[in-house]
C-alpha cells in the first residue's frame, strides 16, 4: 500500500490497475453476477478510499433488483447496488484534513457539487449534479473499496460497530424526516410504516421528545416490534369500508385531538390520508416514503387545516453527526434492528431475505470481512 | 342614536328591538328573499355596531346558493351570505379604545376565541370556536348592520373607498398565502387560476418583490387581464394528451429551471399537478383554492423535490392591516377588480353576475347606501 | 360557597365583601404587614378564583423588598408580592369551559390583553397592557385568594405536588428561554448562574436533548448542585487579570469549539462576554437574567461571529403546558429544587432564606394551608 | 492567449510567471508603493483568472492603510488592498461550466472551503478557513488580475455597468443585513449611518417592502443625500446631555410607537444605545457596522422587549444573485453613490478621497482600463 500513501496522484493510477476489488453486480433486472474490477482510484485531492466492511440492505436496492428501476433512475448497464455502508480508510489524497489509514467511517454515500447555489444554500441534499451511490449510472458500495470525499466520511467511535455504522445511512433519513417535522418535547406523533426508516423516525422522534409516538401498519408483529422498539401506542391499519371521518382517525390512532405531526414511511395512500384527516390544525406532516407517481389523495383537508406537507429527500447538513451522536448517546438503539448478516458471497441471500420481508434489517459483510476486530485490517491490506 | 352612544349596555337591548334591519337571506339551496329583522345588539363591551356600506361577493356565497353547502358546512336554516364588508362605526362598547362613532372601517369576519392555545399561539384563523360569517350557523354581512369585536374592525383611510374596503377580505387571502409562501425579493411565481383570489394573489407577490410572477388559466381573457393588472407572463392550460414532464411544464410557463413558489387558487387537479411538475427542487407550493375532497396528485415529486406544500386557510395576524397598507401605499390596486355594483335591492343579479362569471368582482351595497360622503351617515341614522 | 357557583355575576360582588382574605403586603421597601382585605371578585365571566396554596419566591420579590423597585416598576403604595403560585379552584364566571371546583392549578400570573397586535401575533407576554402580579400597580398572590381568567390557570395532574406547580412559572421560564435558543438534539450548551433559572435551563436544555450542558457561576456549591442536577459540566468563574481571548474562554468551559448555545441566567457583564467570548460562529445567546441598565459588552464578536443574541421575557404561548408536561414525564425534576417551606405566618422569613443565598428554593404556604391533601379544601371553603 | 485557453493546468504555471501584473501595495501602515508581479495562475480546476477593471473602496482598507490592522487582522508583511471589484474572464480551468472568455463578472471576493461543517448547513461566510481578499494574509484585488473559483464569479448583464458591478459587494453586505433582519412589506426601519452601507441598507430595505425608513447620523449632507436616494425620513443625531428615554428616542425619529426594525451601520455606542431605545418590543437589530471591541450597551432593553440582536457579517448565500437582481431591474440605483473615478496610477488620491469623507464611494481603475467597452478587451489582452 506504500505507493497509496498521502498525495499521490500520479503514481496511484497505475498500481490501481494491478489491485483487485470483487464486486456483487446486478446486471439487469433480477440477475446478479460477482466480477474482479480495478480498485477505485481517487480522483481528488479530498477523496478518500474506503474498504467496505458491513453495507445494510433498503427497499430501493430491492426495488432494482426486483423492477430494474426506481422512479426516474433505470438499471441500463449493469450497476452494483448498497449505500448503506461503513468501512475503514485505507488511503487518502493530500488535502483530506481529518482522517487517518485505519479510521472506521460511515459512509455518506451522495457526493454533491458543493458550489450549486443549493449547496451553497445549505440544500446539498437537492444538488442537481448529485452522484448518489446505486443510483444509475453510479455504482453502489457492494464492492471492496468505495472512493468519495472526506465530508462524507464519518468517524466512527469505538463504541459503535461497523454493522451500526452501516445504518447510520437509513438512521440520516429518520433524523432528516424528524427534523423537517419540527418534532420537539411534547409533540404528539404518528408514523406510518413500521419498517426500518418508520421505526427508525419513531425512535428518532422519541429523542427528540415526543411524548405519544404511535406506530401504524397492516402487519401486527411490526407493531409488536415498535411498540418495544420506541412507540407509545400502535394501530394495525384496516380497509375502510366507510367513509373514514376525522373521529374515526383520531379515534384508530388513540389521539382525541389529533396528532401535531404525522410522519408517513410508507407511501400508500390509505396510510396518507389517514395520517391527513387525523392530524390536529396546523399540524405538519412529513412524507418520506416513497408513493406511487400520483395517488388519490385528501387535498381539501390540507387547506382546511392549514396543514403543512413536506416531502423528506435523503439528508441534509448535520444529518449524520447527529445520527452518530444519537447512537454514542444511547438515545438510539440500532443493535435491534440488525436481524440478518450475510457474507459478501451470500450477498444474494440477503436480497431474499429481505424481499420475504423477514426480519428488519439484513447487513452484507465486505468481501474481506475477517472479523470485527478494527485492528487487523492492517494485515489484511499490508 | 343617542342610546347607542358610548357605554349603553343597558338600555340599547330594549331599544334595538325597535330598530329594524333589512336582510337579504339565502332561504335554501337557490332561493333568496329579504326580511327585516331586529337590529343586532351588543353582545360584549368589546363589541362594535357597523352600518354595512359595501359587501364584495364571494364564490363561497355562491356556491352556498347554487349547492346550499361548502364542503362540511350546510345551510339547514335561513342564512345571510357575505363576508366581504365595510361600513361605518355607529356604536360600541365601553372597551372600544380605538374606533368611535362615524369611523369608516374594513370587517375581519372571523370572530376568533383569542384564548385557546391556537389562538394564543399566533394561529387565530384555525380556532375551532371560530365564528365565521357567512358560514352556518353563523349570518353575513347581507344586511343593514353586523356586531363584531374591536380587533375585527380596521379603520380605513380616506384615501380607500368602501368598495375598497370591502375588499380587503380578499386582498388579506391572498396577503396570508403570499406570506406563508414566503415570496421576497427576486422570488419566481407562478399562480394557478385568475379569479379574484389569483390576481391578487399575483399582485400581492409583485408587491413582496417576485420579480417572475406567470398567470395560468384556461381563460385568455382573464390572462390579458392578469397582464395588465400584475403579472408578467402567462400560459393559457392546455389539456394534456400525454404524461406531462418537467421540462414540457417548465416550457409551458416559460421559466427553464422552474418557479421556487407556486400558488393554486383553482383547487383543480391538472393546474395542482402541472404546478407540482414545473417547480424548482425545494420549493413551496401553497394551496388557497378548495379543491374537491380528495384529488388525484403528484405525489412522488413532494419527495423528490423536496418540496413543502402548505394550505392556506383564510387570514391570520397581520394579514388585514398589511392589506391596507398595501392599499394605502398604492402597492396593490384593487379598483381596477370592482367590475360591477348593485343596490342592495338588486343582491340577486349580483350573484347570477358572478355565477355567469362576468367580471371580476361584484360589490353590492348597504340596504341604507345614500352615496359615497362619509360624512352624510349621521343623517341617515340622525 | 352557595352564591359563588357558576354564573354568579350578580350577586357575587355583595358575598364576596363579606368573606376575608389575609394578605401578605409589602408596605414600601423594607417593611412588609399582614392585613385582612376583600376576597376578590370575578371580574369577567372568564375569570376564575382560586384559592393560594404554595407561592415560590423569586429573585424580583426580593428585590422589591430591598430595593422598593425593579427597573422602571416602582412600588409606590402597598403592593402584595408573590407570582410563582398554585392552588385550587373554588369559583368561576358563567365562560368558563374546562375547570371545575377543585382543580389543582399552576397560575401562569401575567393577564394579557388578548387582542393587541402582540398577542394576536402569538407575542402575548409582550402585551403592553400586560397586568402581571406583584408588577405596580398589581398585587401579587401572596394572599388567600387570587383572580385570573380561564387561559392562566392550567391543571395540575395528581403527580404534581402544588409545591412543584408553584414551580411551573419559573420552569416556564426556562422553556421559554431554552426554546428561544433553538436548542436541539446534540445541541452544546453553556448556562451562565447556576440559581433557580439557570439550574431549570440547565434541566428544560437537557431534556430538548442537549449533549454538552456546562453550568457556570462563581460559587462552588451551586455548581456541584448543577452536575448533580442537570448540567455534564461545570466551570467556576474567576475574576480576569488579563484580556480574555477565545481559547481561553472555550478552554475555561471545556468546549474546545465552543458551544452552540449560551444562556445567561445573571445579567452580569463578566458572564455575558466570557460567554460571548466562548461561543461558536453562528451561535445563539440568550439573556434570560435581568442586567443593569448598561454594561460594557463585547459587541465587535456579535458581528465577527454572526451571533444571535435573544432577550427572553418571561413565558408566552405554550410554555406553560410544555412545563408541567416536562414535570408529569419527569423529564424535569423540581423536588430538588425546593429547599425550603415556610407557613403564611413565616413570610418574612422565606424573604431572608432567600436573601441569604440560602438553598435553592423557598416556598411560602397559602394563608389556609392544611396539608396537601387536595380533597380536603371543601371542607375548608363549605 | 492561447496557453490560457481551457484545461491548461500543466503548462500554465510556467507562461504565467513571463505574464506581469501590476500591483498597488500597502508595504506597511500609512505606505503604498506599485510594484510587477506574475499574474496569479489557476490553482484548481474551478478557478477563472478575472481581469480587473474596477474596485471600489470600503472603510476597511482605508483602517489597514492608516491603522495598519482591522481587529484581529494586522498587515505583517506588504498586502494588496481592495475586495469590491468586478472584470473581465480571461482564462478558467476544465471544470469552470458557465462562464467563458469575455464574459464581464461582479466578483465575491471570499473563499469558502465549501465542506466544513458550517459552508454544507448553508453558512458559509462564517466558514473558519475562509480566504477573503484584502484580509491578512490574502491579498486583495488592487492588481491586474485575480482568481477565484467559479462560484465567486457572478455575471453582470450588460445593463451593468463595471463600476456598478464592482459595488455589487457593498450591495451584498446591505442585503445580507436586510435579510437577517426579516424586512418584509410595511416594516418600518431605521438606519443608523448615512455612509455606503447605510445607504445601500435604506434601499435594499426599501426594495424589501418598507414602508418607514428613516435614516440617522451626524452628518447633515447625508441626510440629504439619504433622502432624496431611499429614506422617507431621517433624524440628525445630537449628543445626549440627559438620559435618553423610550419617549425622546421615538420621537427623535418620528415613529410614535417604534420601528420594528433597526440596522446599525456605524458600530458607534451612543447610536446603537439610540435604536435600541426607540425599538419596539419584540423587533430585530442589525448590528453591521463594526464596533469597537467592547461598548457600553442597553443590555437591559434586550431582555425588556424581547428584542433580538443580530450581528451581520458579509454576505451568504444568494446575497450576490440577489443584488445584481435589485440591480437590473432597477430596485436598487447605485450609480448615483458613485462620486470618484480614480486611475490605477491614481489609487492612493482615492484612498485620500475616502480618508477625507468626500462623497459617497471612491472606485479605481484597473492598471490595463480602456474604456468601458466590454467588447474590446480582446485587443487588450489578445
Amino acid at each position: 500500500m506504500a505507493p497509496l500513501a498521502k498525495d499521490t496522484r500520479s503514481e496511484q493510477h497505475d498500481t490501481a490497475q494491478e489491485l483487485t476489488d470483487r464486486a456483487f453486480v446486478l446486471r439487469k433486472l433480477g440477475e446478479f453476477y460477482y466480477e474482479d474490477r480495478p480498485q477505485p482510484s481517487l480522483q481528488s485531492p479530498r477523496d478518500v478510499l474506503v474498504q467496505i466492511v458491513a453495507t445494510g440492505l433498503c427497499g430501493s436496492d430491492i426495488h432494482y433488483w426486483t423492477h430494474g428501476r426506481v422512479g426516474p433512475y433505470v438499471v441500463e448497464k449493469p450497476l452494483i447496488l448498497g449505500h448503506e455502508s461503513s468501512g475503514i480508510v485505507k488511503a487518502y489524497g493530500r488535502d483530506v484534513k481529518n482522517l487517518k489509514v485505519g479510521d472506521r467511517v460511515a459512509l455518506e454515500p451522495g457526493i454533491a457539487c458543493n458550489t450549486c447555489t443549493l449547496c451553497r444554500g445549505g440544500k446539498y441534499n437537492l444538488c442537481e449534479s448529485m452522484r448518489f451511490a446505486a443510483t444509475p449510472p453510479y455504482d453502489g458500495t457492494l464492492s471492496t473499496h468505495y472512493v468519495l470525499p472526506e465530508e462524507c466520511c464519518f468517524k466512527l467511535p469505538h463504541s459503535i460497530s461497523f454493522e451500526e455504522g452501516a445504518l447510520v445511512e437509513p438512521l440520516s433519513v429518520a433524523v432528516h424526516s424528524c427534523k423537517l417535522a419540527g418534532i420537539s418535547l411534547g409533540t404528539s406523533l404518528v408514523v406510518y410504516g413500521a419498517g426500518p426508516i418508520g421505526l427508525l423516525s419513531c425512535a428518532v422522534g422519541r429523542a427528540l421528545g415526543a411524548t405519544t409516538i404511535v406506530a401504524v401498519d397492516v402487519v401486527q408483529s411490526r407493531l409488536d416490534f415498535a411498540k418495544n422498539y420506541a412507540a407509545t401506542g400502535s394501530y394495525k391499519m384496516e380497509e375502510q369500508h366507510i367513509e373514514l371521518t376525522v373521529e374515526m382517525a383520531r379515534s384508530n390512532i388513540g389521539i382525541p385531538d389529533g396528532p401535531e405531526v404525522v410522519i408517513d414511511a410508507t407511501g400508500v395512500a390509505s396510510c396518507i390520508n389517514h395520517g391527513i384527516t387525523a392530524m390536529r390544525r396546523g399540524g405538519t406532516f412529513v412524507q418520506v416514503g416513497l408513493s406511487a407517481k400520483k395517488i388519490d389523495f385528501a387535498m381539501m383537508q390540507i387547506c382546511d387545516k392549514e396543514i403543512t406537507l413536506k416531502g423528506s429527500f435523503r439528508y441534509g447538513p448535520g444529518d449524520y453527526a447527529l445520527a452518530i451522536e444519537l447512537l454514542q448517546t444511547g438515545k438510539v438503539n440500532l443493535k435491534e434492528l440488525i436481524t440478518h448478516i450475510h457474507d459478501f458471497d451470500d450477498a444474494e441471500k440477503a436480497f431474499e431475505t429481505v424481499l420475504k420481508r423477514e426480519g428488519i434489517k439484513s447487513i452484507i459483510r465486505g468481501p474481506n470481512f475477517t472479523g470485527q476486530n478494527p485492528t487487523n485490517f492492517i494485515e489484511i491490506f499490508g
